[in-house]
């Protein structure tokens, strides 16, 4: 692909900065008419896109954002859609979608769609299989060519741009003290999110709260379910032949699932098993018995982000752009019926 | 707005078909090097796009297709969603969503940008402010300038294209005969969505059964719940007033709220009240009592849509359009724990 032409490229080759272009391709009389002839005249010739020209605005100034998820069934993503809308909206830009339904190839269209000039900037929040493959290159692009990124929940940190990131390991540390702190030690944990940044820090820090209670950690306890795996056969052989007592769900859906599977093997919950479910959307409260969750503040989490971005699109305008910032939410344990507290 | 040049225009102007414009701009040796040269000359003047020159599209050959949604968190949509993407893949388009809020004014900003060169085509379920304001002209503006159109479920008459819809008031017509059917005769009604083509479509079908089976239709029971009201003092109000022994709700968020109300409220479901909702998303079939409803069976509707807007796009770019089409999609009651069956 050639090269667009940017404001940057301009005021580099005039050796100029990019508020000076900008003012001269937009005629403004604070530039001298020999060097806004000059500009226009480059601009022209390089084939600087003329309807830019004519809004006199930034190559990106389309006043949209993009937001690129990984699914749309889990309502997490929907409450951080909610918070970045909002945002969005009291800056004046309108938010597009694209769902990668956890698939690289089609986080990369969807990027290289927003890049190609849809949008002044995105927030992403990674693709399962981005992450197993941990390439990168299309978010590098994306920064290169000026257009605003802010990562959100699965980051990176290949990537150098501002993040919005819960602390998983506490998260999951916290989870897993509440369980210990009622009496209960014999704790298995269900993932179908073993490949994700965000799994696997939840396992590690289920794994620091056993140890540092003295209990051993038993591998066969965290049961991982891949994509062709059944979450019943598996969690079937785990309470066969192990005491459980508490089980920790990575994620809301598996969350779901596990608590429709116990109920149907007729254990009771809390009395036999407590159960704590990760990401409060709209299923856990509405569910018998309601789940205890760990809340990420999705809403919240999107408004930071979009808040991120704005602030860095403000930035790439003004061709003064800061280091990249990490904001680390608070995650809370919102106690429901599926534990018992002592 | 100044009008953008199209293939259609130019064709217009050279009095000839829009596809030999399309081989002139490609520079294809089908067409006389004088009709080349001249309908270059004119597109340049009249400035037509020059990227898609190059590319020797037409106008609105992005390989995306957009949808425009009510909202996200109800997960009918997002099965709609999942109908989409699946034939859109199919098809090797890209699929691009913005979320109306239910609002006319960001529904218009999100149709302006689609017309605006970044879908070749798009999906829409009307907003409840556009169906109140009964507004369409920025999805005429949208036919007018070739971009493919097609709605799914709130759709109106008012605009000429092809739809994919359900038959609402039979739906709402078998729901309310199921109830009369397992001898329930008190049968009240919870509509969210009352300024929705929909919402109005199915409380006449509610209607229609309870006069063919000889039952007064009492407008009391038939509960409107506005954007300020209160559903739960509504509810109250009603069931403290009359005799209920059936709920029939027209969406799924009220069908949660109204069944946890009855909960809070120690009605027996559904041994006091029979409870059916409209749409079933994920919800319903989690909750307890698992609640009896309408599928509307979303993700073949996204499926149908993706076709007909596939099949539009290529008349459009083959200059051949046809007339529009509607496909009335069953819908399917689907017995749960809320209902009794006689």
């Amino acid at each position: 692909m050639k090269k667009k032409l940017t404001l940057k490229t301009i005021a580099k080759h005039f050796n100029v900065s990019i508020a000076t272009i900008s003012k001269a391709l937009k005629n403004s009389y604070d530039i001298s008419e020999e060097r806004r002839k000059e500009v226009q005249k480059f601009a022209k010739e390089n084939g600087y896109k003329p309807n830019i020209f004519a809004l006199g605005l930034k190559r990106n100034k389309t006043n949209t954002i993009g937001l690129i998820l990984p699914n749309i069934l889990n309502l997490y993503f929907a409450k951080v859609f909610s918070g970045v809308e909002k945002i969005a909206n009291e800056h004046g830009y309108n938010v597009v979608i694209c769902i990668s339904n956890d698939n690289y190839q089609k986080e990369v269209d969807a990027t290289n769609m927003f890049v190609n000039g849809t949008v002044d900037g995105f927030i992403v929040s990674l693709a399962e299989e981005t992450q197993k493959l941990q390439n990168y290159s299309h978010f590098k692009n994306a920064i290169k060519q000026d257009v605003g990124l802010v990562m959100i929940d699965r980051v990176t940190d290949e990537v150098n741009c501002d993040k919005v990131i819960v602390n998983d390991a506490k998260a999951a540390y916290d989870a897993t003290e509440y369980f210990i702190s009622n009496q209960r030690k014999n704790i298995a944990l269900v993932s179908i999110i073993s490949h994700t940044s965000v799994g696997k820090l939840r396992i590690q820090g289920y794994k620091k709260a056993l140890e540092n209670n003295n209990i051993l950690v038993d591998e066969n306890l965290i049961i991982r379910v891949g994509k062709n795996d059944d979450l019943e056969t598996l969690l079937k052989v785990v309470l066969g032949s192990r005491k459980v007592d508490a089980l920790l769900c990575l994620e809301e859906t598996a969350t779901i699932s596990t608590l429709e599977i116990l109920k149907k093997l007729h254990y009771k919950i809390p009395e036999n098993i407590s159960l704590i479910g990760f990401t409060n959307g709209e299923l856990l409260q509405h569910v018998t018995p309601k789940v205890t969750s760990v809340s990420q503040h999705g809403v919240f989490m999107g408004e930071q982000a979009m808040r991120f971005l704005a602030a860095k699109l403000k930035e790439i305008e003004e061709d003064k752009v800061s280091s990249s910032k990490t904001k680390i939410v608070k995650t809370t344990i919102l106690e429901r019926e599926s534990t018992i507290k002592l």
